[in-house]
């Protein structure tokens, strides 16, 4: 029997078609994991190239020369730009902004061949010290209101180099998948007196049922009316609205549980193409009651993006319950080994 | 210099990237208008197949046998079931809905050729109408908030059978798209006491810009800001909350609007996949003064779904007043004259 779920922070309504529903095995790449070279001489981002791409903002480490291990550079083809005037009109309902923003370029590591789930668990602590490190930087800029961090992981999630790399967008605006989950954050709050992120983590780890892996200081769940199949969220158990509040140990714990999710996916999914997010809070909402951030992982399995657009309703075809059970059992010894 | 600019009815955000801003005529499938059978035996949809699908709910002429020029079929593989009761949940902030609702599919034409841009006007007035009609029918069910009507045109707009068709989806609950839109027109309403669409549409005749075509009913317009290139809106230019309240002089007017639309695009963008949609308002809602139906169209000619779901951002590379200047130059008459 076919089901409606709604998403809480969202009020969307998803399709889970039961009737349909696929074993979560089904939706795996079948991609051979190839073997990709760890040095491209042409690729701007491998090391020696450095002249190659703008002028860093951040260097680890710091004066390291061609021995670095993560550099942040300006996007060279950004949407945004930091030298125009922020300028904003309103003519006939018509409003305008114009184009101000940062557009950053993490370069994740030197080895063209290493993507996230396959690093080590500290290197992956460093880049995200480098999006803290950002965060913060860009924040400061009083004409930011929102930074948003995010990675595409191959061609189908966006990704048009393979060197491996996150992005980083300071806006003058708050991207509406923000407001409207501001929004519903802030009525649950007037409602209930309490953060709806931190009921619904703790109601999910007493469940068990989506949550696929909890350490000291984060838990990982797929999420219950997800629209498409395998999202899934990482959730600080601590109590915090952005991202730029997240401490040095909770660094080094989330570092390892993502890297694990990852990992989970290369080994499981066979290395999909997938987007994820760091959902902040805007970066005024420091100490903020009623916000939480999270990290959202959506992997690219299917494209359906036809039918959500005529009917308004994504329709999804692999069973949460299911997803985390199949992702629990997932062993990443194999693609932690790849590292030595 | 970019610029961010925002939906009024959806608040949302979207970068138009007037720095490597395409030429609109670049956006062409160059795919060449091959010569598609107007019959194939083994399609369901083709004439004499009528017994290889569900029995149908709506023919026309009525009794015509064989020889009808529209069908309407609930959906053999549906999302949504008529079939199961509709029960609600809610536990620990996660609320289901049993998957009740009716899922139809609408046989534009016994011509397995015959997409709706080369279509007679004649003959898209009889599609609209079945439209209509299955709107009625299921919003009488009073179990049923929301009828959605839309289209899928080629495999990128999820299209799963080559033979022209449509689709209708009525559910017991407001998907989050049209949920967005009714807040954000009734606050405007109450705000400014009007109708934010008719206030928009007035003014953007009167700017003449993102026009396209205005007809003695309707206009046809690009999107001030769209998210993705050629999103394009027909708004009736008499106020009006739900499609079912579309008179039969409406229905002539609009199926020369639309289709004089979608053979624009076949002619100019050379038979790009889209999307079309009706965005009625919930069935209940005759007769609101805040609400504005309207048909949206959003043909499929980039994949930047990848950014958008990271960034939380669309970018859009195409101006809309440079589409709508494209759009009003391209001619028809050839499409027209493919059918006779």
């Amino acid at each position: 029997m076919p089901e409606l779920r709604q998403n809480f922070f969202t009020k969307e309504w998803v399709i889970i078609a039961t009737e349909r529903a696929k074993r979560p095995e089904e939706l795996a790449t079948h991609r051979h994991l190839q073997d990709v070279p760890a040095f491209v001489e042409n690729c701007a981002f491998c090391p020696g190239n450095e002249n190659r791409t703008p002028p860093e903002v951040l260097r680890y480490p710091e004066n390291s020369g061609p021995s670095w291990s993560v550099r942040v550079i300006p996007n060279k083809f950004a949407a945004l730009s930091s030298e125009v005037q922020l300028t904003r009109s309103l003519t006939h309902l018509r409003r305008r902004v114009e184009g101000f923003g940062y557009h950053e370029v993490v370069i994740d590591t030197p080895d063209h061949s290493a993507c996230m789930a396959i690093l080590p668990d500290a290197h992956v602590a460093k880049i995200l010290n480098a999006y803290k490190e950002r965060y913060h930087t860009l924040s400061s800029d009083h004409r930011i209101t929102h930074v948003t961090i995010f990675k595409n992981h191959g061609a189908d999630a966006g990704a048009s180099l393979q060197h491996p790399h996150s992005q980083i967008i300071a806006t003058p605006v708050i991207p509406s998948q923000v407001r409207h989950r501001l929004h519903e954050a802030l009525r649950h709050y007037d409602d209930c007196g309490e953060c709806m992120f931190c009921h619904m983590v703790e109601r999910e780890i007493e469940d068990q049922t989506r949550l696929v892996l909890k350490s000291e200081l984060f838990a990982a769940m797929e999420v219950f009316a997800s629209a498409t199949p395998f999202a899934t969220h990482i959730f600080p158990l601590r109590h915090m609205a952005t991202f730029g509040e997240i401490t040095a140990a909770e660094i080094t714990d989330l570092a390892r549980v993502l890297r694990t999710l990852l990992a989970k996916f290369y080994v499981g999914l066979e290395n999909p193409d997938l987007n994820f997010t760091i959902r902040s809070g805007p970066s005024d909402y420091v100490g903020a009651r009623h916000f939480h951030w999270y990290v959202s992982i959506i992997p690219r399995l299917t494209r359906v993006a036809g039918f959500e657009l005529g009917s308004g309703m994504f329709i999804n075809t692999v069973l949460p319950e299911a997803a985390a059970e199949f992702l629990r059992a997932v062993s990443v010894e194999r693609a932690a080994g790849a590292t030595g």
